[in-house]
């Protein structure tokens, strides 16, 4: 099979009703993912519900990998040969797919990245290496959010710190909103960059971007927005978002891990220095000095996530063919199973928003009495996958007053089948540790 | 098939003569990877003689990597569930893999990054933000050479302009080697770092680093080596090296794209602040400020290239199967094979050493009257892949005079035959553009 003959996602070639209705059959979808064929010892199956700390991978993003290694191997724009224009051709078409599922005005402004952690450190790094108007310094802020994943705040924390300007930070309300009451007094004159998160991994809180990207404009703020957790879920159009740079990653989409995504502006990314120096990401290098290449690939140093990029593409072409406003419906309709049949167990209280207005799939939870490691451990006994923890959101986390919370996220192919064993398990759990 | 039973190397299992002898079966070793069986339109079979700029990679490596995705998928440390599990123990196996791979004295002074460009940059970044004894600013000097790949001299560049100390170079000499008559004056007690390549992509040639890093830790100076040729080619030894770090990539190992390494003494790493912030990079998380994780996860923020990492795993496994003392001998017979036929084409010129003493696979040249762009395009429609450019090492081309030159870099699946066919095709070249 070539890279070229693509085979459609069979979701999108036959679809028929499923348990949630509307014509999305989950369970043809489930058919293109062997990890969920896995049993573990003891005839247990697998049911895996923690897609927001990584999603499944299809059958055609596992077989366009290997039929790129197998065929058509070869290092990027650096090689002229037969198998160097197969590998670029692929990878740059894979930016096209990118740019595209994310309504990108340009596929220049797509940059390429390990993960989006990689991303974000790109963006806080080179702000705070940049001149001129960006110049971040003393009197500066850098405005984030309680809620951001760990990936959103450390960049942060460590480019302010060492350019001696000031980090400050959105709160939580009780229901697990970003409290914007005080939203004058944190976006001023002074602040350079906010960055946010669209879909918080721990609340599933969406957040309100295009309204906060007004504000932080009109004070001439940079809008950074983490939507590691948004882009799987959602249709994505970055020309309505109000945000000056976007990251995401490649593994929360069912594509490969080792490849992140980048957007930015592309007058920024001129503007702004480059960040990781190496092969590709220069015009001239002389020892004296260098000169570099024009976005994307000032950003892109070294022999990129080639493979990873153009599994990226099969990823994206698999959810299209699904169809992202079918993935938002079914998110919708699984998560607000969810909610109903966690609200269902005695003692259980949910970190963030309990009904879906404005919510994405990951719900986290506490039990009275119950410390989530516990909890996922006789879950996993049950087969069912979660995540017990802070889930990279630690001050999260804090703001509610707990240390860890037991996290469930659903994806494409979760079923209401699913949820109930995850349910039973939590009764089983609470049987377990003998908690009423 | 399973993580745990992957199987060895056909090569290793029925040792059988080859063209070069010594017991190697380079017919073998081909079977095992499939691409080298393509065959181009019009019945031309591929030639691949650019494997300084990336390898191939076997069958082992690749249903490695499929059979992860399908069967054992899951984030890593955050998971505690069985796939979780799974995967952490298959990716912390890889750690071990490459940690007894290049006799590092312990697992927890490697670290999983990008490629070998991320590797270098950390380092330049992490000792750019250093405090105390490590800090380099006004005064201090770093000491690279002229025959670095881009991604071991931008980098340093950017650092140095940064926190304004001078970088200084070693030069060539004629003959391709390092000019290592000026050490006393290039290295003194202003040198806070020397980074060298240990086998130079271009020239082929093989740098003392034991020596030079003598020099270098008298005055006091830490040692970065670039070993991205040096480590697929030849068995690895960190504990007779003398650098105080070393990155490698796995791609130029038969591994996958999207994976490099960066070893590091455990009591530098320590030391170093960390590079990119995020997810299990940290140890506490706090609105106000964070605090970070022992090494090596200090410098791994992020969801890692967790499949690239398991994938370079079975690579080095596949090279051990052969033996890294059998792939030195196969590169350093088939290099002679490769000097000693191009030194029969009239008007070439080899740019570097031209026996094979000292000397690694990449055999740079260029051919009176004949720009490397129409070389590498004329061998092309042979089915002869090699690289014509300046191969992301411009000044050691500017040293020669050159701006461009013809690479051809065989490895462990490289035949006589090959080369022989490489001749052939520079004969036609040459009657095709009329030159004698």
């Amino acid at each position: 099979m070539s890279v070229s003959s693509r085979q459609a996602p069979s979701a999108s070639r036959q679809p028929a009703t499923g348990p949630l209705g509307g014509g999305y059959d989950v369970e043809k979808i489930r058919a293109d993912f062997p990890i969920l064929q896995r049993v573990f010892d003891g005839g247990v199956p697998l049911c895996y519900l923690d897609s927001a700390n990584t999603s499944q991978k299809p059958q055609i993003v596992i077989d366009t990998i290997a039929d790129h290694y197998a065929h058509h191997n070869a290092n990027v724009a650096r090689a002229m040969h037969h198998l160097g224009e197969e590998s670029t051709a692929a990878m740059e078409a894979a930016r096209d797919t990118v740019a595209s599922f994310i309504g990108a005005p340009s596929r220049e402004e797509i940059v390429f990245t390990k993960n989006a952690s990689e991303a974000l450190n790109l963006m806080a790094n080179s702000l705070g290496n940049a001149t001129g108007d960006l110049r971040i310094g003393p009197g500066d802020e850098v405005v984030v959010s309680q809620m951001e994943h760990h990936s959103n705040i450390v960049p942060w924390q460590l480019m302010t710190q060492r350019n001696g300007a000031t980090l400050k930070w959105f709160g939580i309300t009780d229901e697990g909103r970003l409290d914007l009451s005080n939203i004058d007094e944190l976006i001023t004159e002074r602040t350079k960059v906010v960055s946010l998160t669209h879909v918080s991994n721990m609340l599933g809180t969406i957040n309100p971007i295009a309204q906060i990207a007004d504000k932080a404009h009109s004070v001439g703020a940079i809008v950074v927005v983490d939507a590691s957790q948004a882009v799987p879920q959602m249709p994505y159009d970055i020309s309505t978002l109000g945000a000056d740079a976007v990251a995401f990653t490649g593994h929360k989409c069912v594509g490969p891990t080792g490849v992140g995504v980048l957007w930015a502006r592309y007058d920024l990314l001129e503007e702004l220095p480059p960040f990781l120096g190496g092969g590709e990401m220069i015009e001239i290098v002389r020892m004296e000095g260098s000169t570099y290449a024009a976005p994307p690939h000032k950003f892109e140093a070294g022999t990129p996530p080639i493979v990873q990029i153009i599994g990226l593409g099969a990823a994206l072409d698999y959810l299209n063919g699904i169809g992202m406003q079918a993935v938002a419906d079914h998110e919708k309709q699984i998560t607000a199973y969810t909610l109903q049949r966690l609200q269902e167990v005695k003692g259980l209280r949910i970190l963030g928003p309990t009904t879906v207005e404005d919510r994405g799939g990951a719900v986290s939870f506490e039990i009275d009495q119950l410390h989530p490691h516990d909890i996922g451990q006789v879950l996993d006994s049950y087969g069912v996958a979660v995540r017990g923890g802070h889930h990279c959101a630690r001050p999260a986390h804090e703001r509610f007053g707990v240390g860890a919370s037991t996290r469930v996220s659903p994806y494409i192919y979760t079923t209401t089948d699913e949820i109930d064993t995850l349910v039973d398990g939590l009764q089983k759990v609470k049987k377990f540790f003998r908690v009423d």
